[in-house]
């Protein structure tokens, strides 16, 4: 008997599925069937025709298994945001008048394809991936899957419904200032923002070329970094492209500091259920064992207002100013708008933006010195298409509230679903770390959306429980013992997460130690000595880190520390933190506290 | 009987000075005859006053010798370009109208003072750092120490005409498009440009904030580089302040690249003497054994027709706009039609040369598999006076043919003096490697300049004999033993460079390896490893690199390469390049080669 098609096409189902036999020639015909059932004219602008959809799915089904089980992505199902280039298909940027037939595939696309996705179409966007509403497409509006008085959020709308509605496991969109993540907070999904310059923008249509990523829509946070794995990776036809260790998916840390606007910052434009649901996902954080700690946002709001006021609109009009100019009646009249605002501006205005926007972004990098992820509203409030069609500038900016600063300061961020609140409508939170936190933000994100455990995206299929990811060393990795600062929700511990650096684990030494406080400080740092008689076992952590971030890890530590190898209590042997005995001078023994965060809280 | 002043102010005469006894407090009267006896109303804008001078030397020479010996520039004197700050000063920028008293020195003029060196005057310079050519000043024209014809080149004219007269041992200018070579080219002078965010230039009048430098001007490339190892370090206040390791000062390696003009792209605006000074250069450098190489310099030219053609002139706009629109007639003329030529630049134009030099620059990286550095004129002619007031612009273009693309790509240069010619006009050349490469530059700018050996400045003094570099790692340096690619003046030579390391010594393995070839390629990788019989000695190198430098290298190696322990013909057991036996698969044995140069070479 045949395998049948999942219900839902999360990774984990489609690879039970093809590990029983399921033909992805079957898949072919379930997404266009569930498209067909789904009937909203307004999701794609092109979709591959059967025939070519017929012969990738056979060249997949012709695989042994041997081929198969080296390609993570085999026979998944996926979306493209059309700014995006997919061989074969016109690339219009929702703007009719100027698609083309692009050369090649994106490099994104062409690296998910080598790894066995296929491509079943391309998705409406607002136009020219300018806007946060995703109601400014001459193609018209993507059903919200949830509610169809609602917006569904863009600009990468399409990207979002289509898998919001079960049409496809995953979807591309861009982010430039949020289009990544606003889509996702309104349909129930994860949206993830990479690292600037982590996954290749080669063969996108720009936006604004210093900001724009491309982002990924999935329905649980395992399927969204299991696409970057593949999707990301430096690319030399890039020129923003950027050579970032990506890290893996690790176990929740013992302690994670969450920085949250402080009840002033809160900003719900009058929506009493978002605002009452944004309470209970921190409340639901702290009862999950978080600790929160409420931030000053108003910093971050400044580099955020800096998007629309200041001069990164002539970016999106360097982007298309031919074509603006020889058919402006061919853009959307908002869009158009909002891209011949640049005309004004002066090369003068765009340096110092980048001036301010260098010293903001320096100012920024201490917020991780007290806290280890932001915690934030994904959309501040859910829209009706007719209240946005009234309103069309104000409430999109007002969408980007929460996500404008993000790309800005060239952080990470994770969308990640919460609830669905009883109007029915989704209520998600985003998560913001450093750049190059993508990884150290997934595993938050697994635990978070397993804790709250909202169904998937609008299919109304329960999420399914979490696969515990492997507490120890994988692959290439390298393990770490940390027993100070680095320890997680500790100050220092963000140099380890900005690496990509996963928690493995809580441990305790072998026996064998003396633990000091050294002088001097901040930062204030601990000092471990191994010694033949009078030792103790000190608390510490294993984290797991890459070798190019191990590498650099290692590089920045600081005289009296080294890394040597540590004896752990179980007996094993890991690399870790030392302390030359000549750095000792003026250091006050500790090792009666236990460790170094017993020590701190005691000093409180 | 008192120790007299050296007739050179250059940091070892100074320093042998002082260890006799010489006296501080008589360096500032001896400073004050040499500035009286130069007799140029149009160098100094502002002096400390005779009692701030006298406290300032008084304070050093009460210092007992553990505390001089703890400062790296014990009371040596320098000039700052008066565009940066000095306490106590105003801070003209060769504007009158544009003088304020600073509320503090500059960072990096307050480090080099914590060293012990002595601020003996603020110089002249083209106004706003505006210009290449030195005339450019409502306080006159600093006297070129050669020809008083001749400008002196600009912007940073009197910090380089006070170090070429003998009056300081170094001077601070700055450098956005070439300001600290071209004077050096015009001085007989060593203009040492730094890497971009290496010294901060936090209390700097900004000229183009996305480029600007602190350069140093200094008698001899070892001055320059123990000045730049006080100078430079990271500053939270400067927002384009970098962390690169600097790495130390090495022996010449073995083999050196040397990309050069192609003789098409040798631009001499009709200077005959200077195009037959520097083909003697090129000849000078083969024969000190040099590998020289033509190289196509018209993309790099197209670089530096950016800075001229492009919008960056808005950055000196945004540094000024106030000042300028208040009071347009304080600008020198020719400044003012300048910056005003900012006006009429667009945002979208500031962007898209932004995209632009993201591209050039990805290219450009490509330059270094192919040499180690380029080498090019300093000053590709040397005007006088009266030819660049008749056609001030073009002149000032010209003049920044060899120097603008460096600034642009990130780069580091080291302007070095070759000679004087027949007719008495300096000839200087510019050593130009990748960003990060500024120790490798200055020790190869050390043995060229002593090769040369041209007089020190217009001092008439000769040049003193080179000391030897150390052949070990010094300090917390870590040898690194490498047998392929990174050898010098090989395809991937570039990679340690970047990182400051510096070359220490050839040498052969203990005769217990293997070499192999490894399958695959480009790059073409050998693969070393240690066999229990039929080993053979493997020609390799040592280089030395910071503990920084070392782990960020080691993090970059790809499998089946890695860093363990190598032993030398003579013992010694250093860290160095190995290869996993499982690497070998398909590799072709290549000990009987004696190793990879020789292989690489026998391949040809």
């Amino acid at each position: 008997m045949p395998v049948s098609v999942p219900v839902s096409l999360d990774l984990a189902s489609l690879r039970a599925a093809y590990a029983e036999g399921f033909d992805p020639r079957d898949l072919i015909a379930a997404v266009a069937a569930r498209i067909a059932a789904h009937d909203d004219p307004a999701l794609f602008l092109a979709r591959p025709s059967a025939e070519a959809l017929a012969a990738r799915a056979a060249s997949l089904a012709g695989l042994d298994a041997e081929a198969r089980a080296a390609l993570p992505l085999y026979g998944v199902p996926f979306v493209v945001k059309d700014n995006i280039d997919v061989a074969g298909l016109a690339t219009t940027a929702a703007c009719p008048a100027f698609a083309r037939m692009p050369p090649a595939s994106a490099t994104v696309v062409a690296r998910l394809e080598a790894a066995g996705a296929i491509v079943v179409g391309k998705a409406n966007l607002d136009q020219f991936a300018t806007g946060l509403v995703g109601v400014r497409s001459p193609y018209g509006t993507p059903r919200n899957a949830f509610d169809a008085r609602l917006i569904p959020g863009g600009s990468s709308s399409g990207s979002a419904t289509s898998v919001a509605a079960g049409l496809a496991a995953f979807s591309l969109g861009t982010d430039t200032a949020g289009s990544g993540r606003v889509p996702a907070g309104l349909g129930n999904l994860v949206g993830l923002k990479p690292t600037l310059g982590l996954i290749s923008t080669s063969g996108v249509v720009p936006a604004c070329r210093t900001l724009d990523c491309v982002s990924i829509f999935a329905l649980t946070t395992d399927d969204a970094f299991a696409v970057l794995e593949v999707a990301a990776g430096w690319d030399a036809t890039d020129a923003f492209s950027r050579r970032i260790p990506l890290g893996r998916v690790g176990p929740r840390p013992a302690v994670v500091r969450v920085g949250v606007p402080q009840p002033r910052d809160r900003r719900f434009f009058g929506d009493v259920a978002g605002a009452a649901a944004f309470t209970d996902a921190l409340d639901g954080l702290a009862a999950q064992g978080f600790t929160l700690t409420e931030i000053d946002f108003e910093p971050l709001f400044a580099v955020a207002r800096m998007l629309y006021e200041g001069p990164w609109v002539a970016e999106r009009m360097a982007a298309i100013e031919d074509f603006l100019t020889a058919q402006p009646e061919a853009l959307h009249p908002v869009t158009r708008t909002i891209i011949e605002g640049a005309r004004g501006r002066t090369a003068v205005e765009a340096f110092r933006a980048t001036y301010r926007l260098a010293e903001a972004a320096r100012a920024a990098e201490g917020l991780w010195r007290d806290v280890d992820i932001l915690v934030v509203p994904t959309v501040p409030r859910a829209w009706t298409v007719d209240e946005v069609e009234a309103d069309p500038i104000t409430t999109n900016s007002a969408l980007g509230t929460y996500t404008n600063f993000v790309n800005l300061l060239g952080l990470s961020a994770l969308a990640v679903p919460v609830a669905i609140r009883a109007d029915g409508v989704p209520a998600g939170i985003t998560l913001i770390g450093p750049g190059g936190g993508d990884a150290a933000l997934a595993g938050l994100g697994r635990s978070i959306e397993a804790a709250f455990a909202p169904p998937l995206g609008a299919t109304g299929v329960a999420r399914p429980p979490l696969v515990p990811v492997v507490a120890a060393p994988q692959g290439d990795e390298i393990g770490l013992v940390v027993v100070g600062g680095h320890l997680s929700g500790m100050a220092l511990n963000h140099e380890l997460t900005a690496l990509g650096a996963r928690y493995l684990r809580a441990v305790t030494t072998a026996p064998v130690y003396r633990l000091h406080a050294l002088a001097g400080g901040p930062p204030f740092r601990p000092g471990m000595v191994r010694v033949a008689q009078g030792g103790a076992a000190i608390a510490a952590e294993v984290w797991a880190l890459s070798p190019a971030a191990f590498g650099r890890f290692v590089a920045g530590i600081p005289a009296p520390l080294g890394i040597g190898t540590v004896e752990l209590a179980d007996g094993a042997r890991v690399k870790g933190f030392l302390c030359e005995a000549a750095g000792l001078d003026g250091a006050e023994d500790i090792t009666a506290s236990g460790g170094w965060r017993a020590h701190m809280a005691a000093r409180r």
